[in-house]
C-alpha cells in the first residue's frame, strides 16, 4: 500500500516512466499491473537496471533485499530509498550487506498510512500534507538526499531530516507504542470469559482506539523486533503511568483524575490538530526548486 | 451534545412540541436556542410540567438532579430517561432520591458519541444505526420502557435491554477502559523529557488512538468514579496482558508476537466492522409498531 501509493504519487506528478514491480506475493503483482501501478514485474534477483529503487517491505525483510541488491554492478547509478518504520535497523542491514555504504541509498519513512494491507488500497494522495522523515547516513551523497526529498515533495509531503536514533525514539512514542497498546486491548479482551460478544457494544471510541490493531501483523512484529529498545523505553513509562492511574481510580481520587484528563485533552487539542497543516518552511521550498535539476524524467530503462 | 442530538432526532421524527432546556452553563442555553434545539429555558428548580425529561449530564451530577425532580408533584405523569454511561450508579442515585422508585424513569445509554463537547456539535442522526441500551428497574412500568424504546427507535437506534450490572461490566471493557488507556498515553508522553515536540510526529494511528482523550474530562472523571469496580476488573487484566507483551518484545519472541497481532487483527476485522449494521431484529419491529400509541405528539404544556 505504501510503496504503491508512492509510485502513484510520482506518476501523478509525471516523474516516472516505466515501473518494475517486485513482490513475493504473485497476486499483489497482478493487482498492481491491473491497476496501472506497475508496468512489468521482476524478482529481486532479476532486476533490470533502474534509476530509482523504492524498498517498501516489512523491515524484517530488508536484510535479504540489501544482500540481493549488493550483487548488481549498476547500482552506483541508482537512487535507492525505503519506507521502513525503523531506521537504525535498516541502516545496520545496509551496512552489513554492502562492503561500502551505498552513497545513493537514502533511508526514509513517511509518517502516514492506514490500517489496510496491499496495493489495492494505494492512493496517489496518501502522503499529501503528511511528514516524511529522511535519516541520511554520514556517507550519503548530498545530491541523492535532495533528490529523494524532491520525490516526496512532489507527492505533497513535508520532508524533514533527523538522525536515525532520534527518529526511532520519537516514532516509538507516537506510532509503535500506540500500535502495541491497541493490539494489547484486543488481546486482553479476547482472553476473558466474555469473548467476542462484548465487541457488539463497541462504539466509536473503541473503533478508533483499535483501528491500528487491524494493521499488518508481520510489519508490526518486525517493528517490535527491530526497535525494541526504544519501544520498551516508552512502554515501561506507560506501564508505570497506567499503574498510577489505576490507583487513582481505585482510590476514587476525583481531583487527580480530572487533572490528568484535562491535561491530556489540552495537549491533544493543541498539538495534534496542527500537525497535518504544518509546513516545514524554507527547507522544502529550497528543495523543491532543485526538483527540476535532480529528478530526470522518463529515464527508466 | 448527546442530549441535544436526542432532541434533534426527535424533532426530525416529528415527535416533540415545545422543548425546555436546562443547563448550568448559560452559554449552552443561548446556543441551543439560537440553533432551534430548545424553545425556552428553565432551571432544575423551576421546571414546568412536561411529558418527557431527558437527563443528559455527567453521571456525577445526577444525584442532585434526582433530588430536585423528587419535589415535583406532577412527575408521576412524566416519562423520564437519561443517557448516563454508568447505569448502576444512576439507579442508585434515583433510589436514594425518591421514596419509591419512579416507575416512569427508564435508565438508558446510547452507545454512540463523539469527542466533542456541547450543543453546538449536536446532530439529528447521531444515533442512527447505533445501539441504545436500556436497563429497566424491576419496578419500572412496562409501558414507560416501551415508550422510551420507541423514542430512540424514532432516532434510528437499535434498542436493547440488559441488566444495569451487565451493562456496566461490558461498557467498562469497550468504552471506559479504552478512554482510560487513551488519556494515559497522553499523560505518559507528556511527562517525559520529550514534551510536546514529539506530537509533531503523530500520524493517523496516534490520532485515532488518542481521539477519545479529547473527550469531556468531567464526564470521564465521573464515569471512573461511578464504575470503578468494573473498570478495574478490565484494567488489571490489561496491565497483566501488557506486561506479558512487554516481555515478548524484550525477549524478541517474534512468533508469539505475530500470533498475538494476528489474533487481534482477526477479531477486530470480524467483529468490529459489523456492529453498526447489525439489527436487533424482531424486538425493534414490534416496539416500532407501538410508537403511535405510546408517543403522543405536541402535548408538552
Amino acid at each position: 500500500m505504501i510503496g504503491a501509493s508512492f509510485v502513484l504519487g510520482l506518476r501523478q506528478a509525471g516523474l516516472v516512466g516505466k515501473v518494475v514491480g517486485v513482490d513475493v506475493a504473485e497476486a499483489e503483482l497482478v493487482t498492481a499491473k491491473t491497476l496501472g501501478i506497475i508496468d512489468e514485474t521482476a524478482t529481486i534477483d532479476t532486476l533490470p537496471p533502474v534509476d530509482l529503487i523504492i524498498i517498501a517491505t516489512p523491515v524484517g525483510v530488508m536484510p535479504r533485499i540489501f544482500n540481493a541488491l549488493a550483487h548488481y554492478p549498476w547500482l552506483a547509478d541508482t537512487l535507492i530509498t525505503d519506507v521502513g518504520s525503523t531506521k537504525q535497523s535498516v541502516i545496520a542491514a545496509a551496512e552489513a550487506a554492502f562492503p561500502d555504504w551505498p552513497r545513493n541509498f537514502v533511508p526514509g519513512h513517511p509518517v502516514a498510512g492506514r490500517e489496510y494491507i496491499g496495493v489495492a488500497y494505494a492512493v496517489a494522495d496518501m502522503f499529501d500534507g503528511f511528514r516524511v522523515v529522511l535519516t541520511p547516513h554520514e556517507k550519503n551523497d548530498h545530491g541523492a538526499v535532495m533528490r529523494v526529498a524532491a520525490l516526496w515533495q512532489a507527492c505533497g509531503a513535508h520532508v524533514e531530516q533527523m538522525s536515525a536514533s532520534a527518529h526511532d525514539r520519537v516514532l516509538a512514542a507516537t506510532s509503535h507504542l500506540p500500535h502495541v497498546l491497541s493490539y494489547c486491548l484486543m488481546e486482553s479482551l479476547a482472553t476473558t470469559e466474555y469473548e467476542t460478544s462484548i465487541f457488539d457494544y463497541a462504539a466509536g471510541g473503541f473503533k478508533s482506539f483499535t483501528r491500528t490493531a487491524s494493521s499488518n501483523p508481520v510489519m508490526w512484529r518486525d517493528i517490535c523486533l527491530n526497535n525494541n529498545t526504544d519501544i520498551l523505553y516508552w512502554l515501561d513509562h506507560y506501564l508505570d503511568t497506567l499503574a498510577e492511574m489505576r490507583d487513582l481510580i481505585a482510590d476514587e481520587a476525583g481531583d487527580e483524575l480530572l487533572a490528568v484528563y484535562e491535561r491530556a485533552k489540552s495537549i491533544r487539542d493543541n498539538h495534534i490538530h496542527l500537525t497535518q497543516t504544518q509546513s516545514v518552511a524554507k527547507s522544502s521550498d529550497t528543495a523543491t526548486q532543485t526538483l527540476a535539476s535532480f529528478v530526470s524524467k522518463d529515464k527508466t530503462k
